[in-house]
């Protein structure tokens, strides 16, 4: 058993390094040992391309023939951009199938397995079960609720502050920070903000880095104000742009869609988009992950609404005080701190002078 | 070198035993090595009391004669409420001394390196110094700069929030991080909060913990609006209380006297308590150490005033939201982010389900 997790773990390594090149699919690593020894290693490099399991068996050295194949999820079975993996399993003459994580998806789940071992494999499950979530809970979340995962980021002051009371906020982490934040945007599928944020900072939202892919944009806007000369509309023809809006009057949306905007039409809840239904929308579009960097006053409607699954706070180590600073999250907010939004597993990293501070929500 | 090291490190773990118990003297350990062998130890127990050195003398198991002293700061060469400590080397016959770090005090520093090195001791100067200088930071400071030694702890969501919207802040972080709030609080000689919190929150400010040292309290009272029938008014005799006031009526503070509250007169400046000025006479009185458990104004003004020498962050994970919620500093705040106070060396403690965050001004 210490054995299985120990390969299992070196699995995983390789299943990372898929990282941000292959949604909506899963990340997955696979390992091949016979007798003691590695003799082929492979992970699912890239949406459409061929699967871990594929490209392990590529990568043998010997024959597979009665060795044990490790897979951090599921072996596939059904037809999609690529063959099942289990046929090509039973094919090479594996012996044993050392599973970490069963697929979410109702496709799949259940049917490889029970076909393995018709064919005589003996099948292990739930091995580093959890690390093999960890490492796809953007995927598992959206192929169980087909809805994206949300991750809401702010940046924030030791005293809680997103801009001083002047509304500036360049910058307030360092460098290093600030790439971490590129390095993210470059492996979530979309970036959505406010018509407030867009009005105030006229941002790009895209990503400064070597071969970094940019996000889809999305504009929470309510009713149209996008400023048609913003950095994110005058390059919608460029980076993909989505506008979400209530506004369903043909020709105010005309200049937006000549842009090269899409637009989204979304029902209005209490004077605001309806969120909800907004990521349902974005999710039947095949998005599976968003990073919300809104203001106060989004970050406020998102929580209410119950589309955020996770929190980054970076706090930088200075003090901005003033009471009319704005903060990460406002709106009415709560009134008794029993009705507060819990979150939990606070994960730290430090980013040279800054700190992250990664939670999710309960 | 390494061996020094190694006996010092040592050194520091007896001198902070100390620690609550001593202010506003220093905490401080001692080791006697003799050809290897750890014959004594010893550390500064109680203020008035022993000093390490001399306790590490008394616990000798054979004769010190030829012997090395470890001590986490330079021995005493003055004659105070203990004998000084270099005649004590002298007469033990100790070889060589080894000292983590020179005393602060003008009254003391060098005089009684020199005795010993006069009377044939070799003494070796600044081992592990970084280290010993943490151990004594309040000291030091105190020492030196003759105010005290301020550090401002609140404790808020990880959005920023002090309360909620309502006002409401019981309770915010879970019971480890308050039992390390208490403890803090002993271990500081006052606790110091402004006369709104007194309005709203009638505190009591004491200490709940077994033998724990109740903080002197300090009131930051401008008008003299304290109530006189709050916890911390009409218990002032039974744990020390000072109302720092601007106002001069002896009419207006009879009650206050009466009901045992010590009044510090301090000037205004710009319509609040002049915090410099109080300080000042608060150091003078022998108070090295105080904790700032204020609201958003007062914090505001203490890091104005730059009285301010440490941050406590306490983080809970949970989410208040609100544009009106109240947050750890606020007043008018500063308006470009480079006008930001700095702070430096994130250390980081996680309590239960809460984070502790502290960190220096610079």
């Amino acid at each position: 058993m210490k054995k299985d997790e120990y390969y299992m773990d070196l699995a995983i390594v390789l299943a990372n390094k898929g990282g941000g090149n292959v949604n909506p699919n899963p990340q997955v690593g696979a390992l091949i040992v016979k007798e003691g020894r590695i003799i082929g290693q492979g992970y699912h490099e890239k949406y459409g391309k061929a699967h871990a399991e594929i490209n392990a068996f590529k990568d043998c050295n010997e024959s597979p023939e009665g060795a044990t194949l490790y897979v951090t999820l599921e072996p596939c079975a059904h037809q999609g951009k690529q063959p099942p993996c289990f046929e090509a399993i039973i094919k090479n003459g594996i012996k044993r199938v050392v599973i970490g994580h069963l697929d979410p998806n109702p496709l799949v789940s259940g049917k490889g397995i029970k076909a393995m071992r018709e064919a005589g494999i003996e099948v292990s499950l739930n091995v580093l079960e959890k690390e093999c979530e960890e490492l796809n809970k953007i995927f598992f979340y959206y192929v169980s609720q087909g809805l994206p995962y949300v991750m809401m980021k702010y940046v924030m002051t030791l005293d809680g502050k997103i801009a001083t009371s002047a509304g500036q906020s360049k910058w307030i982490t360092g460098e290093i920070a600030r790439q971490k934040v590129h390095q993210d945007r470059s492996r979530f599928m979309a970036i959505m903000i406010g018509v407030e944020t867009l009005i105030l900072d006229d941002p790009q939202l895209s990503v400064r880095l070597e071969n970094g892919k940019n996000p889809i944009r999305i504009i929470c806007d309510t009713h149209l104000r996008s400023p048609l000369a913003s950095k994110i509309v005058s390059t919608a023809t460029e980076i993909p742009t989505i506008i979400a809006t209530a506004e369903s009057d043909p020709e105010k949306q005309a200049p937006f869609l000549k842009a090269g905007c899409e637009i989204i039409l979304v029902s209005c809840l209490e004077g605001r988009l309806n969120l909800k239904e907004l990521t349902k929308k974005l999710g039947e579009k095949g998005i599976d992950s968003i990073i919300l960097e809104g203001g106060g006053t989004l970050n406020a409607s998102a929580l209410k609404a119950g589309i955020v699954q996770k929190v980054q706070t970076y706090i930088a180590l200075k003090i901005f005080g003033g009471k009319e600073a704005p903060s990460p999250v406002e709106g009415h907010g709560i009134e008794q701190p029993n009705q507060a939004y819990l979150l939990e597993g606070a994960q730290i990293t430090y980013l040279g002078e800054d700190i992250l501070l990664e939670s999710e929500l309960l």
